[in-house]
């Protein structure tokens, strides 16, 4: 059971008062609105398999939000709500503006939280989340109001009991808070209830903190302010540690495992020394040597500076984009695949190292003896799904050690006479459930209001849009995109499967180019910045500001 | 060299807006103010070594500043000042008061800052702080205006450099911003200066991010509030996360190595299930397993509660304090001492069992078999000094490692059917640099305020004292205790020095007991509470809230 009730004064101060903040409604969502239908359907071309599982969510148009009236139901309706997938600040407040929203369009109506994700719904655990339930989670982080959980209602089984459950409830419609995946998921939820003839209505809210959920109608997905926010702060703190004890260098690793739009956010924010952008090293084609070599390159320009400190910063999913490490883990998953148990055996390095350079490419093979030992072995393990655990490799840590044999090298080659003192970091939970920023707070309540005019307008299948997010708030256009059209077909577990396309750092846009354009004076002069924490109060340059993201896309 | 000047432009909006930040002044510091000196000195009775080390510097009475007239002086002097060890968020704030202080009593009057730590004393190394300067670093973190290093002045050609330019500068005085190694050294320094009849004054400022140098006359070192609240930021932040997915647990690392100041403020803060004090264990007489039982036991009641998540916070230093671990480590050392070589063979864990079974005590090798593996092998190395590198033991990771092997036990004897996925975290570097709090901005600034004004009365020897810290700003009482009223004796590399005591957790003050009369509501219970980020403008409720470790030692 979740603990949904908390003393009134078992809660921190900034909590205390920032349950009283109200926040700022668009202006299309403010008084007397209606649902405005664009005239022609965004996609008419769709990929066979979508024609084929989606035949009743097809052609569906985007929908707006604009002042005047009529087309939104003023009946007492009922609408679920839950969260799927990971913690991103700001959830609480989609809940809030959702609970708003319905009772502001009539009193009667009744927001039903279904508890730890998606699997409540099977099972029908729920909560009513009552005015005065909400009250206590307004502005704060955390999913913790109802929980989360990462199942998909993909079974028939499992979705004949979402039906059941939410006709139950008599609901008129369900908000999934999630992801590319939640919000597909959404969509597969709305075909069902299409086909079985039910009226229970799907709408997705676009939540990451990776950021990798937008587009031309969805300009950020929400969390991402917060999250960026939280690591600029304690990445930019390590900068001015760096440059106060001027010894070490500080590896930081941030979240983001397909996308770099975290570190990119970050780098913005920041100025690092050095920063790696998956995308970039992606279309360049780097090697994993060729990354230590950028890094090495700048420890040896800083010492000649007379500088042994400073601050890399690279994303989670760094490996998984390098050119050679690509082929090698191809090659290494076929070999283990027929040659486990005798690969079991080869305990030391150099029988491993043998035995590959028989087995593999060249090339492959070089970049696996290029491994540190502990790697190496890790490499060799699988998971439970059978994939090789690319992702346990702490990549900080082995750039770190990379890092310090190529510079021991050219030490004894006399190219470089530096101290090397690397330091590891990895930011990914410290930002997930704090505060949400005035931005995310702001937006959440929009996406969730919304999303139950959404609802009241009687569609399916959307996911809630939201342009304009870098102007203020009354300017932003809050509407709907149906989820449809933004699926593509991706290869997921060895089967073709519709997906909602991640959206990954885009090298012509303004934000990667912005930071191409200035990485340069970032290298060997020191020009860090400290953003400094989160601040909800105070001068609206401080409080209110948008991620250099946002900011650099609109200008594009 | 350290870069200096900064383009006005390129400054955080909160680190532009922080600038002009203007900190409040106790009353004894404000208009007309005068130096009260103590009728009788605070200690009359001094350890032998003391009493020889310290000849010139005995017997002298603290000092306080009120308001009136008198005793300082108002000539044009040259004050220098210096970083001593590790970062304290404010640092830069002590040097703003410093030099307000200075220029307010006389503008001829000058600051130079040596650079990159007590070296730049005696290498001459050092920059003109002009306003103009120091306007760019108010307010801010880091000690990156002049950098900080770990040197000490002891030897005889060191201090006779220091004099030299010192007096070259022509200065009156120095102020040592460091913590208690750092003021025992201003106090050698002090001494050395008045045996030579030198009239440079050496003042130390209390700095610590540990919070372990405070007593009677200094209610807090610096640096300690906002590090405290950036790691209950974060380890704030992952309770939510923690109680938002509901399947983790967090072991969570804070700094101190010798105090828990840190954790146990944190504690106060957020409500963990779990929090170890290291004072406590080592009053207590814990032994490892003990910690691990009493981990486990929080594991098992929160499982049969439904609750398979939860947070544990320890301090750095834990190990040190645990009673077998103590004795472990004296035999070890030992044995290595007399067999190092033979032991580097032993590579298999069975042969490192079987050979400290013989070698060791019973209780010692028991100890020993109960660590991992890799841990094994990490005390078998030696560091630089030759010590036992316990403190590169990642307490959290051999915590998390122990408690799940007799979680296994447990679930096998049937007396456990919960789950158990550990996360570990480390928090230390992102909090040093912080910008400071209201509080450490505020408190800084009367330090270096103080500062001055110790000097311009004419003392030395004195470390800034603080008094009444846990009232509004006007009602500090700001002035100077003599450093060798707080020196006792203590074994350092095998020899006994002079050294200020650190002061621990005392498990009979308000702080440790307020904590143990409710940690029992925290275990099975989700009582988090959610600091979130600093805040600098807003309610003073959340922007000047001291820490709960000052608020319950003034209500002591």
């Amino acid at each position: 059971m979740i603990d949904t009730q908390r003393a009134a004064d078992a809660v921190s101060p900034l909590d205390r008062i920032r349950q009283a903040y109200q926040p700022r409604l668009p202006r299309g969502l403010s008084g007397s609105i209606r649902l405005h239908l664009d005239p022609e359907p965004l996609v008419s071309d769709y990929p066979a398999q979508i024609l084929e599982e989606f035949p009743n969510s097809l052609n569906k148009p985007v929908v707006r939000f604009v002042q005047g009236e009529g087309g939104l139901t003023t009946e007492a309706i009922t609408v679920g709500v839950v969260f799927s997938g990971g913690q991103a600040p700001g959830g609480h407040n989609v809940i809030a503006g959702l609970l708003d929203a319905l009772k502001s369009a009539n009193p009667e109506s009744r927001l039903i939280g279904f508890l730890d994700g998606p699997i409540g719904i099977v099972k029908d655990n729920w909560i009513e989340l009552t005015p005065e339930l909400v009250q206590a989670y307004r502005n704060t982080g955390g999913f913790d109001m109802i929980g989360s959980g990462r199942d998909k209602i993909e079974k028939a089984a499992d979705l004949a009991a979402c039906k059941k459950t939410l006709e139950s409830h008599n609901a008129r419609g369900l908000v999934v808070i999630g992801g590319d995946d939640s919000n597909t998921n959404a969509a597969v939820m709305a075909e069902y209830f299409l086909q079985q003839k039910s009226s229970v209505q799907v709408i997705g809210a676009p939540k990451t903190i990776d950021g990798d959920l937008k587009n031309d109608l969805i300009d950020a997905s929400f969390g991402f302010d917060t999250a960026a926010k939280v690591y600029s702060e304690l990445a930019g703190s390590i900068c001015r540690d760096s440059a106060s004890a001027r010894k070490y260098y500080h590896f930081i690793r941030l979240m983001g495992r397909a996308a770099s739009h975290v570190t990119l956010e970050v780098a913005l924010q920041i100025h690092p020394n050095l920063t790696i952008i998956s995308e970039e090293a992606e279309a360049a084609q780097w090697t994993l040597e060729q990354v230590v070599d950028q890094i090495v390159d700048v420890v040896v320009r800083r010492s000649a500076a007379g500088k042994n400190y400073g601050v890399i910063v690279i994303p989670e999913g760094l490996l998984e984009f390098l050119a050679d490490v690509k082929v090698m883990i191809s090659e290494l998953s076929d070999i283990l695949a027929a040659d486990e148990s005798h690969i079991k055996t080869l305990k030391r390095r150099t029988d491993r190292v043998d035995y590959f350079n028989q087995k593999m490419s060249p090339a492959a093979a070089a970049t696996y003896a290029f491994l540190p030992d502990s790697i190496q072995l890790t490499l060799l393990k699988r998971d439970k799904h059978g994939n090789i655990p690319l992702s346990q490799v702490e990549t900080e840590e082995l750039l770190m050690g990379l890092v310090s044999q190529k510079l021991k090298a050219l030490k004894s080659e006399g190219k470089y006479s530096g101290s090397f003192s690397p330091l590891g970091h990895f930011f990914g939970y410290e930002g997930r459930c704090v505060q949400p920023s005035n931005f995310d707070a702001d937006y959440c309540y929009a996406l969730g209001y919304t999303g139950a005019q959404l609802i009241r307008g009687g569609v399916t299948g959307y996911t809630i849009s939201a342009q304009n997010l870098a102007a203020p708030v009354e300017d932003w256009q809050m509407g709907g995109v149906p989820v449809t059209s933004m699926l593509v077909i991706e290869q997921r577990k060895g089967k073709p499967k519709p997906v909602i396309k991640k959206t990954l750092v885009d090298l012509q846009r303004g934000p990667f180019r912005y930071f191409a354009s200035h990485r340069g004076d970032w290298v060997e002069k020191d020009a860090f910045l400290y953003p400094g924490p989160i601040q909800y109060f105070g001068p609206s340059d401080v409080c209110d500001a948008r991620t250099k993201t946002l900011e650099l896309e609109a200008e594009d």
